[in-house]
């Protein structure tokens, strides 16, 4: 199989980062016989300092021409005073809208060898394995009018979130698919009493579960979902809400593994190359210091394989390949602990490619 | 002192849990001379039944004649397929609106006797001690638009978080205040890379900080915030934010005392009277069977002594009631574990008469 990757390393750790999961993709790809071609592009702090804009046409233009995109991570206190549309994060919503990107998989899964990391006690993670499907190019990040007023004399300020009923469907939908494949069981998180939004919402999900007979949907307060997620994560299987409760929620729930550092996404489109990236962020303070933990990002590169190129099984050898090098012991300095074999970014790679 | 206090049992388990916590009170006012007058009002599904209306003109007038509020739990199966306006919830949200209760407070404090009850390690929240302070007659709650739309042939809705910048700087100015009698630090949580109206938050916070040099200002986006209150929640003090962030992160934040049934809540408005009620919900499933936990409420008007009555010392002496009821062992369901005692709701309260 030949597949043209779309790599933006973006700033901090994420050049570190991402040069090593492209290491263990080119071990993969010779092992399977594939080949990956690597195209480098700009998006955030550096795109910013070089091209004057946080997401150059040139990065679109890469990323449309390619069959899947990695993403290390984008921002620092460089730029943290830019004026908003020249910020890195801007970068990422707006590669966000210009692919489509509408599905934000976040799977959140207790790794065993790990579970001590976690502030949560161990029986009440042990076992977890949820996945959040948060909507990613809707809501309140992209309604219109977003702006400052003045009404009666008074200074106000407003945001919008809106969303058609067509991109509500599509989410929703995407989540039964992956309920199938999962664990059979839906839980919708909205605000129904209170957001009308979330009332259309709610409509709509009860609709898309009639084609799915076989998935069990739950509709849950986002409120009520934030305790849930702690008190008793084992319940989920695929939680799906929108693009906000879903930013909330996916980082409360990453916590569930104690570490950042080891987890995985990925950004669909209805047709278009996805999106893979890890949940953190680009951890300016250790970058070039080779201490980051480069298994996220790995992790991300597994998801590329299963759903863009839908090579399972070559997703599934780096992720047992990274769970065989946790439970030897091998830890970067973000999830190490007692007697556990502290280990650099570059180190930790050559492990997962021992283990392929 | 002579104080009119408007009871609103409301639903579910709410007239056990505020007869409870009226019995206290009396007991304290005989104790210290004072001379408190209940009236009874009706909110939420009763109000439905018997008015037609979740929050009666009645209770408005009452309320607004009181020095202070004391609310049970609305709500329950029997309304929840009323339409939006015909539901319990609304009573809740008009009655917020109507008597202007801007600043909704929620202390979290570590129990030591009840740490195990949480499903956070003990070391994680052993010494807790934070209040959000949320705002709560504003933003995504009461913005319009609020509605079905059909544009360019394309169904679709919108909600709308607006706030004008009085009602941001008084919210702040709040948690200021609170925090100068606490441990002077103010977390502003919001979501400033995302929104506008996050953007005018925290150019406010940074106004009113001004005013308050003794005070710390950290701002913390609200993603961020959802991971640290289970990474590490001993770093807040005072945590400050909107109204829908707030009622996300405050329900989350109870997860860490373990239990719902423990947590009090202040609703206070610029010059009218304060509204008490315990955090947790109007729990339809064990209502009339004197189960209900009823430390919330009795909580709640420890917190009404101490900020409508300026009564500090009967405020603590409840507090401490509560607590040396605890360290004796005696819990309802909801805390009960190993080697504790299982305790009825008049039990419970009878216990904690005994203490004061
Ligand atoms: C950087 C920020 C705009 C972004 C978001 O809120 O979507 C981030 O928090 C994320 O979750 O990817
Ligand atoms: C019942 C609901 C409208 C309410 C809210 O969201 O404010 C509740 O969750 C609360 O926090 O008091």
């Amino acid at each position: 199989m030949e597949k043209k990757i779309a790599v933006l390393p973006g700033d901090g750790i994420g050049k570190e980062i991402v040069a090593g999961a492209i290491e263990v993709l080119k071990v993969v790809a010779e092992e399977y016989n594939h080949q990956f071609i690597f195209e480098y592009g700009r998006l955030g702090g550096e795109a910013i300092d070089v091209d004057g804009t946080p997401l150059p046409q040139a990065t679109v233009d890469l990323c449309k021409d390619s069959d899947a995109i990695l993403l290390g991570a984008v921002g620092g206190p460089k730029w943290d005073q830019n004026t908003p549309a020249l910020r890195p994060e801007a970068g990422l919503l707006a590669i966000r809208k210009e692919l489509g990107l509408f599905a934000n998989l976040r799977p959140v899964q207790a790794i065993s060898s790990l579970t001590d990391a976690s502030t949560l006690k161990k029986e009440v993670i042990d076992g977890v394995d949820l996945m959040i499907v948060r909507e990613l190019t809707g809501g309140i990040y992209f309604g219109s009018p977003r702006e400052r007023r003045e009404e009666n004399g008074q200074r106000m300020v407003v945001d919008t979130l809106s969303y058609t009923n067509e991109e509500i469907e599509r989410i929703i939908r995407k989540a039964f698919e992956l309920a199938m494949i999962r664990n059979k069981k839906v839980t919708s998180v909205d605000k129904a009493n209170v957001l009308e939004s979330s009332r259309v919402w709610r409509e709509i999900a009860n609709e898309v579960a009639k084609d799915f007979p076989e998935v069990e949907l739950e509709h849950m307060l986002v409120d009520n979902a934030a305790m849930q997620l702690i008190r008793a994560p084992k319940q989920f299987d695929v939680m799906v809400t929108e693009n906000m409760f879903g930013d909330i929620l996916s980082d409360e729930a990453s916590m569930l593994t104690g570490s950042l550092g080891m987890l995985s996404s990925a950004s669909l489109s209805a047709n278009g190359p996805g999106l893979y990236e890890p949940a953190h962020g680009s951890a300016p303070d250790i970058a070039g210091q080779n201490k980051a933990n480069p298994l996220a990002t790995i992790l991300s590169t597994a998801m590329m394989l299963k759903y863009s190129f839908n090579l399972i099984e070559e997703g599934n050898v780096i992720e047992e390949a990274v769970n065989r090098v946790l439970e030897k012991g091998y830890r970067t300095a973000d999830i190490s602990e007692e007697n556990t074999k502290l280990t650099s970014t570059t180190e930790m790679v050559e492990q997962v490619i021992n283990e392929i």
